[in-house]
């Protein structure tokens, strides 16, 4: 097997090859701008190694890569737009850079692209794949849903809350494993393994953003610091403070949550300390470590060689050891 | 077989019966509300039909013809969106009655459906299905895009506008009798004639839905008449005026085009008149003959009994002697 790093620089020379701009260019461009805009690539590479792991070559994956790397793109162009967001990965968004209506099309035009590319698959796994697509595509959709119904409703549970990720981020990376274990004649037993460690990290990584959001390291943190406390979302840090904090400091907290004070650093600054003293940013670092490690149980438990194990651990917890 | 409106009410029970609203309902709903507005259900129709000229029960078809449904009201709503229209078949548009992200959200959620809705059919019919779909699904964007960037193109040719209503409006039509016919287990040449016949059956249609636009009857034409002409849309008739029209008229057609009075009514007459005197009306007529009857001589040329080629005969007459 390849390290990490050799199956991002594999997947990234077939994106290269395969994403070029065709006519009409209004449409194609952005989809090769968005494309190219960087990015860790997580899921293409886990797709790529659980081909690997069941003796398969990882060019037999990479079809399916790249269609994963092109749906979780038609995502955030498309989220982009609801959230009104101007910027990408520090560059400007394409409904930014183009407008409104190039960022819907482009958008519907890579959803139907990454379908394009399962269809160099043959007969059942085809089918499989295809079919293990649209559920997670939906599923998507639904958790996207979620999160911005949770703007308006008052009575967001944590339940709720771990649904709404699992879907809208964590389900893509269990699908991606679970591609790859396809491509590569995987038992289902094996399938099913790597599918729920892929959710289960993928559960785990969401909550470790959403913690690194408001306690991370400016220095290593790739975005804003407490951008989820100015825009007021209900991440678990928020609904287990409102759970486990005094009555005047949940009233407190909940006040915060309701106004938007152009300089924000006072409301964060008073937020993080409700999250601090609630005790829900220690109960977020231990729910962190229970899904990373449930997650490794379930590697644990999946019948691969040790050393093919290894390099799925080694990825998981790379991802997991951003500075908390 | 049955009539057209035997095939519609069939597909309309089947429609009743899948179509409904789960949770997250903010995202189901509006797919309930748009597939309700109504609508002629030619496509689903037309799937219906095709299955049923090769002997094999129109049940068979029906969540073909939904999936096509799904996937042309999911082009409506982002449509709307893009065209910023307030109304679809005389009811609020869907961006309208929730707002712009439920429009997007939804529509994105329409897409994956349809793609669902393929997953019933087995193996290979399922693989035959899912590639004739995608492959439309692109063009249709395409066609889309083209019609957008018709708007600041300055030189747009009839060749350019016949491709991009082939490929925004016809091919869908084709699709729909080609999937008819791939469940019916049709031969590679039938497949490949009954989706001519739809192409050409579309484009006829369109070039006849412009027409009327200018030149239909206000009594039984469903939309405004004249609206192509407030938005200066170069359609047939304005593209083959400009060819044809004396130097004078041409530059005063352009000059109609460049400008948006608030009471359209002086624009749409004079506009009307040098489409007439231009020769571009009778030209429009001419054009639109000629793809009905190539239409109808790709259908006399079908390897198919004469009784069921009468009804698709009937369907395409009916569609073509609309008021002109």
């Amino acid at each position: 097997m390849l390290s990490i790093t050799q199956y991002r620089e594999a997947f990234l020379g077939y994106l290269n090859k395969k994403i070029i701009t065709k006519e009409p260019a209004n449409l194609y461009e952005p989809i090769t701008y968005i494309l190219n805009l960087g990015g860790k690539r997580l899921r293409p590479v886990l797709v790529l190694m659980a081909t690997e792991i069941f003796d398969t070559s990882y060019e037999k994956s990479l079809d399916a890569a790249l269609a994963i790397e092109v749906f979780h793109n038609f995502s955030l162009v498309h989220d982009d737009i609801m959230d009104d967001a101007p910027l990408r990965r520090g560059k400007a968004t394409v409904h930014e850079k183009w407008d409104l209506n190039t960022g819907i099309l482009s958008g519907d035009a890579m959803l139907i692209n990454a379908y394009q590319l399962f269809q160099n698959y043959e007969g059942p796994v085809f089918k499989e794949l295809a079919q293990l697509f649209t559920k997670t595509a939906i599923q998507v959709c639904e958790g996207q849903q979620y999160d911005v119904d949770f703007e308006d409703r008052e009575d967001v549970d944590i339940k709720d809350y771990l649904k709404m990720i699992e879907y809208k981020t964590a389900v893509l990376v269990g699908a991606s494993l679970q591609m790859g274990a396809i491509i590569g004649g995987a038992s289902e037993d094996c399938k099913k393994a790597l599918y729920d460690y892929g959710c289960l990290l993928g559960i785990a990584f969401q909550l470790q953003d959403d913690y690194l959001d408001a306690f991370g390291d400016p220095e290593t943190f790739g975005k804003q610091l407490g951008g989820d406390i100015i825009e007021n979302k209900k991440t678990f840090l928020y609904l287990t403070a409102l759970q486990k904090a005094k009555s005047t400091e949940a009233r407190q907290l909940e006040h915060l949550y309701s106004i938007n004070p152009i300089d924000a650093g006072g409301k964060i600054e008073a937020v993080k300390s409700i999250f601090q003293e609630s005790g829900a940013k220690e109960l977020a670092r231990e729910e962190i470590g229970k899904y990373t490690q449930k997650a490794f149980e379930v590697l644990d438990k999946i019948e691969i060689p040790e050393d093919k194990k290894n390099l799925l651990k080694k990825f998981g917890s790379m991802l997991m050891e951003r500075e908390v």
